[in-house]
């Protein structure tokens, strides 16, 4: 099987699970524990939260560990939105192609009274920072806009954006889900007071994220209990996965670039070679992406099957988000840049690592035409777009 | 070592670890994915949630994952009292000695305009379901009493509760955190709405847990985003975890019997033994507790020095709950249980397993009244006891 669906979730190297086994077999103390058995983890968890914090260019306080990217995402924005309304201020402003952990914990907070603007986005996935610099207003307390996007794996100018909300004294979020462990991230530098990264994406275990808030900034709690965290996360915490994040962030944030290089070099053949598909089209910006994201629109087909048909010929790719692919609506984020329904029903996305070898771009770029032309072949839609009753859009 | 501190962490066993493991090298795909890797994923979660369900005697569909104990709790807590909310009732009944996860989660409904009443407990470390059935008022939406007291190990009446909450149409929530692989649970027997659990306090792994929800319980989300858990519960499946909380709560239902049987005798030695401590006394009802919990307090010592001590001597132990244990305050259990502070700060927590032996045993019932004398010989509080100059309480 050819994974190339790790925007969905990546396989834990080795290398990390080495390092969680004795946290499982030896080090399972309670780090809140005041026993040695108890310290030992406590000592693993202040090393894990310093090894994070230096991956990101932050302090080890300002790393809250949460059970995910959703967890963290959620707190982020509860939190800043909580600090605005103490302020009187109570605007946030977000874009139409945010992952759902923040487009639905926004509309939860709409429900408590928050007013939520999504700014559109460019027919090339991206936003600018003038277009949140005109959208900010006297009572803007929260911007959060993702740093690479989830679906189509383009990379926003976040370090512009951060700079327009400090000048205008606007808390800034990114979720950093789909970024952390595949493009350099330095908080400071981009000007970032809130960030968020899930672990399983970047080869480190499932069931555990991180938030970095910056210091000064008080999270509100969004799972009350015991005091793990600095009281800002309750539960014991989830000491082998977080080894795990630790060590995956660190030997990403070692390769970074070496891993980078690799996998844009097979992006790109795979960019060049669906891209000779007849009414076929990129979706988002050529360029600003993450190394390994790449998502297409085949007009006449539907994304589901293809993605069986696929599947059938050894390739694990997706159609858009895992989160969503229970759903029969089009992806919010393809129908954000502009493709009708029709063209969004048809996407397919493929997700690389460095784990990926040129075989695997010579199998996808084999069998991804077959499967389409084989589904064209049974597609009235498409015996109407080569008739002329349908008008092609790509 | 002697790990004698069960309640706060158990040790994953050998047979989850082994269970767990392939889940992070081979069945790696996030199960909401269509393909292959993906649908492997989803049917080892369904089998897990199949697992659990039966051990509890609840139907799959009711088992909601969680990070944890205190996510399923605060998740439970919430659902219960919105549901009330809508019907107009806003009254919640627990008790003085839950969780903090359980009681701070009361206070923010509090703040949200719910009315929280903590019923009292008995000096045994009980609530009998007489109190409940008094306190219930026509606005009552919600009654949560935890299963197994997490410090004291008390057993309450949960089944005699649960009828009494469901002849007045109240929902019922129990934490049953410390309960879990430890004593025979059948929600439907207990007439229970709601169960928490966690599987690292019955040798599963650490960041994973379960709520039970009785079917038609619509649950509030406290995560948002994706639509895992049919919706209520947001964020990519940990699903290593939650096969190996499977295996754990498998492994703990088959062997319940046996070693409740094992430990319960340990618990008795320890229990007799340390009874013959002068000026000691046991916390909580002598014989309605789970099998490993044992609490007790020492006039004229102080528990952290306890603990330090029984550490150096090979013994890890608690003076109460791990999420505590940064706390300078007493112990809001044993001050419940009507422990004057002076006492309640010299308590000591050893909670076994059945991994712990008769030789753990001697060894705690060597140490433990070498330690007590040890710091009595020290201790200024004690001399004035001995010399009259204050009152023994114990």
């Amino acid at each position: 099987m050819i994974y190339a669906d790790n925007a969905a979730t990546t396989k834990p190297s080795k290398a990390v699970i080495e390092a969680m086994l004795p946290y499982f077999e030896e080090v399972y103390g309670n780090p809140s524990s005041l026993h040695t058995p108890g310290q030992k983890a406590a000592e693993a968890l202040q090393l894990a939260r310093e090894k994070i914090a230096a991956c990101l260019g932050a302090s080890p306080k300002e790393i809250t560990f949460t059970s995910g990217g959703s967890e963290a995402d959620n707190q982020a924005l509860r939190s800043a939105a909580y600090l605005g309304k103490r302020n009187g201020k109570t605007h946030i402003l977000s874009t139409a192609f945010e992952h759902h952990a923040v487009l639905h914990t926004l509309k939860a907070l709409e429900k408590e009274g928050f007013t939520v603007e999504l700014l559109p986005v460019s027919p090339e996935g991206l936003v600018t920072a003038e277009q949140v610099e005109t959208a900010i207003r006297e009572d803007t307390c929260l911007v959060s806009v993702m740093f690479a996007q989830n679906e189509i794996g383009t990379i926003q100018p976040i370090g512009e954006i951060g700079e327009v909300c400090h000048r205008h004294g606007v808390l800034f979020h990114t979720d950093a889900v789909q970024a952390a462990g595949h493009i350099a991230i330095d908080v400071r530098d981009l000007n970032v007071d809130l960030l968020s990264l899930s672990a399983h994406k970047f080869h480190g275990p499932k069931g555990v994220g991180a938030l970095y808030a910056r210091s000064g900034i008080r999270l509100s709690s969004i799972i009350e209990g015991g005091a793990q965290e600095r009281g800002k996360r309750a539960g014991t915490e989830n000491l082998p996965a977080i080894v795990g994040m630790a060590k995956a962030l660190e030997d990403a944030t070692a390769h970074l670039e070496e891993n980078a290089q690799k996998v844009t070099a097979l992006r790109e053949r795979l960019i060049e070679g669906l891209s000779k598909i007849p009414h076929s089209a990129l979706n988002g910006d050529r360029y600003a992406r993450v190394p390994g994201t790449v998502n297409f629109c085949f007009e006449g087909i539907e994304g589901e099957s293809l993605l069986l048909l696929l599947d059938m010929a050894g390739i694990a790719a997706s159609s858009g988000s895992a989160c969503t692919s229970g759903s029969l609506d089009p992806s919010h984020v393809l129908l954000a840049i502009g493709r009708p329904h029709e063209v969004a029903h048809g996407s397919l996305r493929l997700s690389l690592s460095e784990e990926n070898t040129d075989e695997d771009v010579d199998t996808i770029l084999k069998e991804v035409p077959r499967v389409v032309e084989y589904l064209r072949s049974m597609s009235p839609v498409w015996k109407d777009l080569v008739a002329g009753k349908r008008k092609f859009i790509l």
